[in-house]
């Protein structure tokens, strides 16, 4: 493997590439004349540590209008590509990221690194990395999505429009554990979480979530943290808007009301339980395949392909529609439906070749149903013809497939 | 981030570290000394397919004596880091290796590869990765492991123990779903698969297993498979040797006998049922940690963590033994217990300082118990202190902790 085919040479191609690129597999045109036989130096690189295939060149792309132009502006928000996805799994490398709390990644040597439960508790605790590894954990698989996961008309591809969530196992150690571990004092009704980011945001979270499937996460798909996703410590709070899901996590403290933090736009409300309803996800779905920016080959057989989820718990049904949602039909879920993951469902499809119109709906575990954009602006009284984008959108997501086969944006 | 906090650069200081790797954190020297702010030029390559931290070291080690020294041998065994592991997902960078038909990964480009299926069957077919993918397919957690993972006293970690099994989330084409579209005519019993290595290798199932289970895999935890995986098609056998799970995946053939192919040592047998119950996995567990080579601080609270799996089904139970196998109390299941799957299993522990042997055993769900060495021993009737290691070996392994709180093979 010369150097023409390392991994950071494609991926620099991929990122030149990256503005035009709508359907998964960009090819660099070196990949057809590079040499086959790898240097003995490189296969042991290959044992210690595996790469991709020089032909699997998916990459995450910024979000352009979040980011400062220097790239090192607080807000950093790197979308997944949906559209090259498989499985409910999301590659931690292909993991989307977000913040607003500084761009830099923070480089911490976890041996240095403490967590601090302290607030209205019986006995404050502070854990080392090593202790907390040397407590019992659970492993499960969650999704994480961004609030601002929303489709506008403007966007080109899934990746645009969906690509702030992604999936992964999870390991840590239950935030029960710890709480009761370090004594919650009666009137303790909310937690504040806090990371060790150049902007020290936290979050308020209700002790009831707190004390019921929350994880302090040390790693994600069989490995250790990723730093994009919160080396070494990570809160991960199932099913609730990513700004929970409190990275490089340092601190706990346990209070008596709910605390306006930096970061934690729109979610202040006078009655905790509405203030705590409306930190939860969903029910969302969207067709990840044929989505806008890919390509028919022409009529015939298909197979709908995409993903579902809820910050609700599991998903119990996916409809699709393949005439602008005139008619539904049962998908198939294709994976396990696992409580506050990605769920991936599948449905045949004969093209008969004319413009149509994709879609896909949802219902999760408490009967709640995804509704259409229409469907919510209704709700909220608004123009019928300019119904409003709002935070945690979780409106179908329309897919306009032309008559040659292309696929655009039917928001558009 | 400079050249000498690149992922290859640590790469390379971990192979260098390879052979006195016991225990998972090694930190490169320069670690501790190198810049905070990484160029803006790596974060567009951090953007496109994030890293690990450079805090995190966790590599694969070949095994010795089974690649030869030039590294150009037919055969070639590289070993997962379980010590390291958590969760049930094997990172595809981690994912054990392990071949006799050519060390050298076949690059090869998807869009030229094909799938046959002919032999017995009333309509052979070709499919291109395209056709494949427009397929229904399913997604499932499954293990793969080698027939020649089994312990034996020279080995100094769990890493050597049992480091020739791995656990992905796979995705594909149900095999059956393929055959039925072939036509599988009356009198057809076996196939035979065959991969794209230099060795044209082939393994016979029984087309009862071909039927069930089988996946036509071309995706793992995410991505497209990693070359070392088989990429781009892969045929997953759950539960069945790792011989069985052919890579490169290129042709199928359909025939009325069991094919005595090159690399299907052992497996033949008068008996047609006998032959396919031979190719069946475990049920097998054990601890990763403590481990050998791993290193207790002192007496007190551990949570004993481990892995269980089993070709018969899912794990049922699993018990942990801190006397040598004099007592043994349940251990939780931390995970989903998948059929076919690696299962994370715990239990709390608290060391008393003294020297004792840590063993687990686990059941799956056809009932069937995991042995001890003796216990194999004894029904072959082997000499009671020179039991043989046999293939397919799933028997119980002993760690023993000495009061200093080191732990070694308790096989030596």
């Amino acid at each position: 493997m010369d150097e023409k085919r390392s991994r950071r040479g494609f991926l620099r191609n991929g990122a030149a590439l990256a503005t035009g690129l709508t359907v998964g597999a960009v090819r660099p045109a070196e990949a057809q004349t590079a040499a086959a036989e790898p240097h003995a130096k490189d296969i042991k690189e290959l044992i210690a540590y595996g790469d991709r295939s020089r032909f699997v060149t998916a990459i995450r792309v910024p979000v352009s209008e979040r980011m400062s132009p220097d790239m090192f502006g607080l807000t950093f928000h790197v979308l997944t590509p949906l559209q090259d996805s498989v499985g409910i799994i999301t590659p931690s490398s292909l993991f989307y990221t977000a913040t607003h709390r500084g761009a830099f990644v923070p480089d911490i040597d976890p041996s240095e690194h403490r967590l601090m439960i302290h607030g209205m508790v019986d006995r404050p605790l502070t854990f080392t990395m090593d202790e907390l590894k040397r407590l019992p954990y659970i492993t499960r698989v969650f999704f994480v999505e961004c609030a601002g996961n929303r489709a506008q008309a403007r966007h080109k591809t899934v990746q645009e429009t969906h690509g702030l969530t992604s999936c992964a196992e999870w390991v840590g150690v239950p935030l029960s554990l710890l709480l009761k571990e370090a004594g919650v004092q009666n009137g303790a009704s909310w937690i504040v979480a806090e990371g060790a980011e150049e902007v020290k945001g936290g979050s308020s979270l209700p002790i009831a979530k707190a004390m019921d499937d929350c994880l302090v996460a040390y790693a994600m798909n069989g490995e250790p943290l990723r730093p994009q996703q919160g080396f070494p410590l990570r809160l991960i709070v199932p099913g609730f808007e990513g700004i929970h899901q409190i990275k490089y996590l340092r601190r706990i403290k346990l209070v008596d009301r709910y605390y306006m933090t930096y970061d934690d736009y729109g979610h202040i409300n006078a009655d905790p339980k509405a203030a705590a309803l409306a930190l939860q996800i969903g029910p969302k779905s969207v067709i990840t395949y044929p989505s806008a920016g890919q390509q028919l080959s022409g009529p015939g057989f298909y197979e709908i392909s995409g993903l579902a989820w809820s910050g609700g718990g599991a998903i119990r049904k996916v409809e699709v529609s393949t005439d602008g949602g005139q008619h539904w039909q049962d998908a198939e879920l294709r994976s396990p439906a696992y409580r506050m993951a990605h769920t991936r469902f599948g449905a045949h499809w004969k093209w008969d070749g004319k413009e149509c119109v994709l879609m896909s709906r949802c219902t999760d575990e408490l009967g709640t149903v995804q509704p259409t954009r229409a469907e919510v602006g209704k709700f909220w009284n608004d123009p019928p013809d300019r119904p409003r984008v709002r935070g945690n959108d979780n409106t179908v997501q329309p897919w306009k497939v032309m008559s040659d086969g292309s696929v655009l944006n039917g928001l558009a």
